[in-house]
């Protein structure tokens, strides 16, 4: 088994990428090829992959069915950038769209494409709120993440992240995220309290913007109760709410949206990283009919047509989504990785187990061994990742359609390495 | 000849998409095919793209090299979606870049990838500038254009979609674009004096962003002897030039950069449209070696490894920029277009001819006027858009690759185009 | 005895100044006289003054020594307005404040004059802080006053006075104020957690900003366990505390710093109203020694240098704070008090009692109650007014010097108000 | 003649007042007495005061009417402090300005006090400004002056005190003040078009705030013709036009108000300095009838009512602005003032004249040579202050008051004062 240091990158990412290259860090390896729940790199050797383009790839690497979408797309000249004209293949996936995610669930909403990218999704998403409401300020909760361009970033809890844009981020407030006291205090006191006190000094929000859980922010859920009372929170206050499912959606926490199992029904929803289901990039803006207050190119963007990802995002949305049977074999693999966790979890002292769906997750007391662990992961040919606000949680986040077998040889491998890291 | 009004867009649209859609509005047809410089409907009507995606088709339509290299990487099943892991296509991507682009023209940058959008470039040049200097305020100029997102729009000029922020945007101050005063006044005579005067009350600038040619700004050229002094009023008082090559980069002014033509070196410069050179997701932002201050992860985004899009930038640099020729051809093809514009122009009063290399537009009086034109153009089979503050200039970015009777055959319909509208 | 409906104001303030004035519409009379608690007006009736100018009249009106020692000044000639020059009546002050005030009490302090008004002292605070500290955030907390300038105003709690500033404020995150929950939540739970997470998404604070006793707030009381856990947490994080006691020093509650009871030492205090003992305008800025990096002339202000509140200020330091008898003396009356308010809230359901010292009040139900007590106490010749949230709570200031039978007559009238505004 | 060094403070100066102290640095005397034109200091040493309060003792210090009014105020124990309930003295100032100075002009505005220093006024200006119009910008000039707290520093030009405020000042844009380009530039080519172009990227601005003579910005002075562009670009495009008339109102130029030379009408004016006439803390925010949107205690201030300046305002209303005289008188003392000169600057090579009404000065070609002059002045018993951006002009403010001999006393040592400094 080779270790972490006889690894060794193309000299030209040390010569020429600049330092905030960050992944290729902690796997030092050139990947080639991808499949499945496997990468190989240029040396031939493979790699359970439980992190899967951090929720981007939900469906795995190259499913052949929409890779056959994809090249049969290619091969014919269908038209590959349109901005935002109208065209075969932007057709086809809103009218899929439409027909299994939004009709199924009740929802009258609009489509919006934002850009191709998340942090598109959460700034169209703010303006809009903004637009709507005609306030400024947004509440975020603590650790939350929304994405790095300046609107997305003012929401974004980690400091690190924060101190990277060189000016104040101004007009948001952190509120505390379910069970940010472990459950000693009342859930809302302070945020509703604040709210209806004509004195409290907190600017009224145009938005509250959530993660069902938090997958940057340490593998945080929350519960359905405490969701259902925020939007409720919300609801009664005229505060429009928005769930960032960019990394939870697409079936990550099982059902289509994260926030299905709660039974809410958010103003404004993103989505992204797994919605063209081929790691392309696209992102979508939903919302209420009547917040569509938009004006003609107010907002815009190059590649909010990219139409290669619309041909892979219908056909993953035909392929995985015509009925409940993925939600439902995610659920009952979640499940299994959770049984699994619970067990390691069990047998050392000071580690928990952490999660929803098939994010899943191990806590451990502190980063150094959150790291290790993924070293020794690494080592084994298993790729996973530390989040939290402290590094200190290791994050699976494997493809839903990874088969029980690789989910077991995989949490084999994390069990292993936890071993080895505490000992 | 068909009439705007006789097309229409299949209902979904309508049904579904957001309000804030705009170019399926103005060309109300539901595209399929593309290749080359031409496109063509799910009617089988063809349609002369003098448009190129906004800039992002600089080598036009589906390119055959491009594509073989792209089905090629696909079918082989290497991996498409990969972070900011190093992989085999984007080992050669850098290597490429390093070798046809940098190298050659003496740069000593890094290149951060920030996500693969021209706004998240510009977000992360805007950041990196403020990081470097500890200085918040950053100038545009006026009728700038540099994205939709937070960070970006604070120093786009457009108020329209300024408005869309829903929140005061600071931090920015617009001095006068180039000929702004229309050859009256002194070029930087109120730029210069208020930074230096200690009483000005101009929070003092990170940076300077400004783009060579403004073209969503109606475009506007700045002259060569305008950047150079720039560049030097930048650089004599320690204040970062950032060059927004989105639109103007990738030859679109003929050379690889469109700065080249001053011999001037800014300091950060940003890439996106068509650094893929197939219309696939990918920006760069490229920056001065020793300001390469950024820490592991500071800046991240799903999309910036989009692997499809190395294979293909990599592939369009092999193409096209291993030596001068195709930049001198841009050259030559813009003058024809010119040539063929101002004889327009000087048929007409009150119409100018404006632009550089192939980004070349004809300015009307009014908008009405100008949409007049397009929707002309549009109904005899060419795409052109219009821009400008006012929307009163017809902005002509055919793709590099157009052959000369293809664009002597746009511009003719052009002619008539504007015959109609005038009448 | 008159209803408020009989009185009338002249003309000219309805006719002239503006719809921002307040006093003058409850109490529509025009004074002329004032002697200790008493005021007269032109018609000869007489008020007994239970405001105090808001706290700015602790030694009650034109107290005689202070008023010799004024008007031999202006008789002689002496200077009026001097902008910071040195004069003989603020050298005296200066060496008496430090004889009588600072040195007494430990403090090594230096003295800043940032303009005559509790605002500018809460500005030059808040400017010293984020100098010092090189932060810009800072925490207030829930129904804090500390002025109407922006900067104050941000760190204001009072949504319709925020309202009047026309942008967004910023920089300014609240926290809850002691008791907020009514004893049910640790105190510091939120504050500390979202300082100490490094996702908590709370800019660092250069300072925190509160009173010890929140006046308009509502006479909302920082127990002393409270206060000292405050100082506390800000040193141990190395955050500056200060402390604003325009309202609540120079005596109210008893000693000279509102906050020597807690046995603490903030960073900043802010002082104002009643320093200059006669009502004319003086505010100061204290500050540590060692915070003292101000360059000269870096914040400033006309009449900074208000001579004639020199000299009565002088005086009244003299005359009052030579010993601790009238500390001693204010907490007696304060207690009188106390009992008398508390016996009134016995008798009446869902009336309570709070203050500390000669800040003292009764909290109604709603603030149509305290409203009509406040009335009928103004036609039975006794002012008060009300304060908090919601406008609910009637305050007594009385000036520290009123005798026994005018606090014991104003209490009965106090209660006889009451009784009627309930009936 | 004693030279700078030999002059000594009061210890406790040093030990005890902040390092922002600044004009007892120049001036190291501490001031006794004062009557007219003249300080006399505890040594007995006379200056003569050029300098006057910065403007607030136009009608010099102590003059005996007013001194005469205030004393038997005082005596007869009126109100003093008063917050903003009516008085006696506030009714009858408030009258007599109606009847002196608003019914005169034609001027149908309202009164608010906004608290008793310029920066209150300042600061109420903005924020009537702001709801009014419902926008944030405010458009300034370079080198204006308008205070310390944070609205007005936003639109203070100075670069050291705008540093003073420890975080980014936002919602302001510098436009060049008249004359900015010597003559060259066509006056509001810049301000005008930046408005007038949709892509200009100027946020729209509430209000123009605008001194008619900069006087801390170095005795520029607007050209009439100058503000009444403005003054009609404002009013085209509905945008508030505020005339801060701090310190060059009360006379300073002539008339009552500065900008009555030019015929022009300001929808919003901010008095303070010499309006109580006796060097008393006063301020007043006046603005157009139908611009009153406050809200009852919106926007308030402890010293808003300071009774004693109401008594020596009104008093100095009657004494000085019965009819046209004391204007009349000023022009021909400034006639004279800028003569003399004008004699000293056409002696000199590099040194000019500039100023308008009694605020007249010498711009000289740095600041060391303009210190030089104050520091030779000082010596000889003359007190004037240094302004503008390189603190390169020596200003004189002397009292309107100031007998012709005393001024043509002062204008010789001045002219000594410059000999010696270029000696």
């Amino acid at each position: 088994m080779p270790t972490l240091n006889e690894f060794q990158l193309p000299e030209v990412y040390d010569a020429l990428e600049s330092e905030v290259r960050s992944y290729c860090r902690g796997w030092p390896v050139e990947m080639a090829g991808a499949s499945g729940s496997w990468l190989t790199d240029t040396s031939g050797r493979r790699y359970l992959d439980f992190f899967a383009g951090a929720g981007a790839l939900n469906y795995g690497h190259n499913n052949p069915i929409l890779k056959g979408a994809l090249i049969d797309y290619l091969s014919r000249d269908m038209i590959v950038h349109a901005l935002d004209m109208a065209t075969e293949a932007k057709t086809a996936f809103l009218e899929t769209f439409q027909r299994l995610i939004l009709e199924p669930r009740g929802m009258d909403f609009k489509v919006q494409f934002p850009g191709p990218t998340g942090t598109n999704a959460v700034e169209a998403a703010l303006k809009l709120a903004r637009k709507v409401t005609g306030r400024e300020s947004v509440v975020n909760f603590t650790n939350a993440f929304h994405g790095m361009t300046l609107g997305s970033l003012s929401v974004t809890g980690n400091s690190m992240k924060r101190a990277g844009a060189g000016i104040p981020l101004v007009h948001s407030t952190p509120m505390p995220y379910d069970n940010y006291f472990g459950g000693v205090t009342e859930d809302f006191q302070w945020f509703e309290r604040v709210l209806d006190d004509s004195g409290g000094g907190l600017n009224r929000p145009a938005a509250v913007i959530v993660e069902t859980v938090q997958g940057e922010g340490g593998l945080n859920v929350a519960r359905t109760e405490w969701l259902r009372a925020l939007a409720e929170l919300c609801r009664r206050r005229d505060i429009l709410l928005i769930i960032d499912d960019v990394q939870m959606g697409c079936g990550r926490t099982g059902k289509f949206f994260s926030f299905e199992e709660a039974d809410i029904m958010p103003d404004i929803v993103t989505l992204s990283k797994s919605i063209s289901g081929y790691g392309l990039p696209l992102a979508l803006t939903l919302f209420r009919r009547d917040l569509d207050v938009w004006a003609p190119g107010e907002h815009n963007g190059t590649f909010r047509g990219n139409n290669p990802a619309f041909v892979t995002a219908k056909t993953a949305l035909e392929t995985f989504w015509q009925g409940d049977a993925f939600a439902d074999q995610t659920l009952v693999k979640g499940g299994f990785m959770r049984d699994r966790l619970n067990a390691i979890a069990d047998s050392h002292p000071r580690i928990t187990a952490r999660g929803r769906g098939m994010a899943q997750g191990l806590k451990f007391e502190d980063a150094p061994t959150a790291a290790r662990v993924c070293r020794a992961a690494f080592e084994r040919g298993v790729l996973m990742e530390t989040s939290g606000p402290a590094d200190e949680v290791v994050k699976l986040l494997p493809p839903l359609t990874t088969p029980d077998h690789e989910l077991a040889c995989g949490i084999d491998i994390l069990a292993e390495s936890v071993a080895t890291a505490l000992s």
